[in-house]
């Protein structure tokens, strides 16, 4: 597993609210497509997303806890090839994290899978081919 | 408020277990300066961190709420100048957040606070003298 983070996710209560207080603070959605259901924006190599913090639970699936870390945040760790989910979520098993969704085809046309880490942080590994990194390993919507 | 975003840190019940996972997966510490309290990591141009969740609560201060995303995860927005750090808490004020951390001085020789957004996500902002923004806003330990 590179030494990298893709995207942090925010799990919100009211979507509308969170993106106009980000927007009031001058940042800009990168697109406003699924703007509807999920809000992004580009930051510096990584992205950066507002949720529904129901939706983000349900995401991580039916292995999700109720502990204080689920649903408030996720943290992804993308890869550069569908095959590359199943092999880092097996390394963060073999280091001592649980998986809490095997590597899967996802709605979205990607693929991806959860673990967590030993206090319950949530970590997605997903292939995105609709938005590779580049070669510095860097993140944009 | 500049489109980025500094570092991610993860509250954590054991320090040792929790930096022995994230090394498990391959990753390496920044500095063993300070490791006994808090384990950095540095990554895609954004500091990654694992601190204890009470210390991290602590460091909110008194005004920390007893909310799902309190101890869990903050995030931090890291400035140029000593000045910034006030100047962006007022920005994230007008904008609907909330200061729980007014601008000062800290232990470790920077100067910062913390303001939540709608969702309760902790946000610190911070100038730390030490570890300056690169051209492109990237962070480094």
């Amino acid at each position: 597993m590179d030494q990298r983070l893709s995207i942090v996710t925010l799990g919100v209560d009211d979507l509308s609210r969170a993106r106009a207080f980000y927007e009031a603070l001058g940042w800009r959605v990168a697109s406003e497509e699924n703007a509807d259901s999920i809000v992004c924006f580009t930051l510096n190599g990584i992205g950066f997303a507002l949720y529904p913090r129901k939706k983000l639970i349900e995401d991580v699936g039916p292995q999700a806890g109720s502990g204080e870390a689920t649903g408030a945040v996720t943290l992804a760790y993308n890869v550069r090839t569908r095959e590359d989910v199943a092999k880092v979520l097996g390394e963060a098993e073999r280091a001592g994290g649980v998986i809490v969704k095997p590597a899967q085809d996802v709605f979205w046309g990607g693929h991806s899978g959860y673990f967590k880490d030993p206090d319950g942080h949530y970590w997605e590994v997903a292939w995105n081919p609709f938005s590779p990194l580049d070669e510095a390993g860097n993140f944009a919507w």
